[in-house]
């Protein structure tokens, strides 16, 4: 399943949007429940199959989500669902459990919807790019039309109920995949990220939690998402992509101007790993993509497009690795096939 | 000075010697003095320099020497003292102390001889590959030419009298270089190197003492000079280096047998560190001609001859660098410098 996911064009990897040098996605979320129903993690699963049924029947008449996919979790095979975390579609959650679970995605890869999560509904856009404004048009344009299907559980007084507290209010999470190897390199990466914190934005890795700073991937969020509107959440969390967009920016000048050849030297010496090697994991294999992305951002390396590499990132992972072969594969086969790949896609 | 001897094809770096994918070359020396005067750290300096004038009445009526050079050592300047050292022509003592001494050297490279180093005359023979024979040849014939010009001094008890007692009888030392990097991936160098010194043969690195296992190169050498004739004192030595080398093949044999891709990926990163990168530290960079040359010898690699691999463990020596440039380079200057020269001769 989901082999024409290889040739999305207009995906979250194209590297087209806005800003995209830095910012590689913008993902916006919303939590959902429906009013009558216990939250999932108190539901039997005749009440979960009711609700994706319920779901079922108003998604085909939504547009973006039209021709999407709707499938219970447990139809899709251990691989594929892996394929589909690896892609940012689902959460490590969805695919370890899969019973009771449903999921709703666009062929675009832009919408997904995750049901029976930790809440009924788990509706996500994600865009290239720093975009918050065309995440919230899609992800408003489709909460409000299923609303018309759907009745959410809501308080006048707090917004939006749902099952984790921490979601109360908007049940909005939005976030920006950002890249910042410069800032790394600099080691000025961590006070940034206590900062952030300080401010009351999440930081996680590429692969959400416990991944951190693979191949220099930074997701910010905000925490909060009660008491304030989503306008509020979405600027300032803007409003902070912003400015550290522009640390990795300065960052990024200065090591043009200090260490050019240090930064060339890195550079290139991942490019060639990368080139000539025949056996590469997937972390190794990310922090030299970093580097050449970095490169190429610079005008370093111009032997190859951002969106190639952009690809790379998700495309050496271990589901998609064994989905391009056709077949299941053993770590050290993995580490062989991600070399050749890497090769033959280099030259 | 000695810039023909980038062109020499005839020195020990050419491989073109018997055994040479293993062991790089064969040296032996003599250590001899004149009678009638103290060992050059008991001599004044007028006696040094009466030595010195001695040597250079008799080395032009010698074969192999007619056009050598014969310089003082102190009208030698720093950088080529460094480059003779690099080339493995005079010992670190003769290049940091060079009052009062002297050098012979044929424009070979195969023979030099120092003149008041340890001793009045310390004479080198160094050939290409596994050679004794050779290296015994010559070295013989100019210590039977030159005695019949100067008197040495000699018991007729214990032999040669020479200035350490280590080198008393034979005054000889005869050396191979070896290549050992399957030894050393495959952990197994450590024995070896213990059972050698059991045996009283000393090994040391690409640059004498201290500099030990750098490139994976190792100068196995005999420890006894005394109570044993010079064929005695070869024999055991070619025994052991015999052994060693097929200790070499053998683990060879096993890396391509059992860990091929892990040998081919070492192999390759190493070229295409080699050719992409952009600063490049000496160490690194023997580390990394050492994979390379494996990867030639067991013809995993192609794009690059034996002779130009060796030649790089020498050329890239700081001294080197900087009479390529032909200037005085800084550290970070011979490192760019460094990785430039061998991009440009790998491709």
């Amino acid at each position: 399943m989901f082999e024409s996911f290889f040739e999305n064009k207009k995906s979250w990897l194209s590297s087209e949007g806005p800003d995209s040098d830095i910012v590689i996605s913008t993902r916006i979320r919303l939590a959902r429940n429906i009013e009558g129903y216990p939250f999932p993690n108190r539901a039997t699963l005749a009440q979960k199959n009711q609700v994706f049924l319920k779901v079922g029947e108003a998604y085909p008449k939504i547009e973006h989500l039209d021709s999407a996919f709707f499938l219970p979790m447990e139809s899709i095979d251990d691989l594929d669902r892996q394929f589909l975390l690896e892609r940012h579609l689902i959460s490590q959650e969805h695919m370890h459990y899969p019973r009771g679970k449903g999921l709703i995605l666009s062929r675009s890869e832009v919408v997904s919807i995750m049901i029976n999560e930790e809440d009924h509904l788990r509706m996500q856009v994600i865009v290239s790019g720093f975009d918050l404004v065309k995440a919230w048009r899609i992800i408003n344009k489709i909460d409000d039309e299923i609303s018309t299907y759907l009745l959410f559980s809501f308080s006048p007084e707090i917004g939006y109920l749902t099952s984790c507290p921490t979601n109360v209010g908007t049940g909005l999470r939005a976030s920006c995949m950002l890249h910042l190897p410069a800032l790394v390199m600099t080691k000025r990466v961590d006070k940034i990220l206590e900062l952030l914190a300080k401010l009351s934005f999440t930081t996680r890795g590429l692969f959400g939690e416990g991944t951190q700073a693979l191949g220099n991937f930074f997701q910010i969020s905000n925490q909060v998402s009660l008491g304030m509107s989503e306008e509020e959440i979405m600027d300032s969390l803007a409003g902070v992509v912003k400015q550290v967009k522009e640390q990795e920016l300065n960052a990024r000048e200065n090591l043009l101007k200090r260490y050019l050849p240090t930064l060339e030297d890195s550079v290139w010496r991942a490019w060639g790993i990368l080139k000539c090697c025949r056996l590469i994991s997937t972390k190794e294999a990310l922090s030299h993509l970093s580097m050449l992305r970095l490169g190429v951002d610079l005008g370093i390396i111009k032997e190859v497009g951002k969106d190639i590499i952009n690809r790379f990132f998700i495309m050496i992972q271990p589901a998609h690795l064994q989905k391009i072969e056709g077949k299941v594969l053993k770590e050290e086969e993995r580490d062989y096939i991600r070399a050749e790949l890497i090769r033959e896609k280099l030259s």
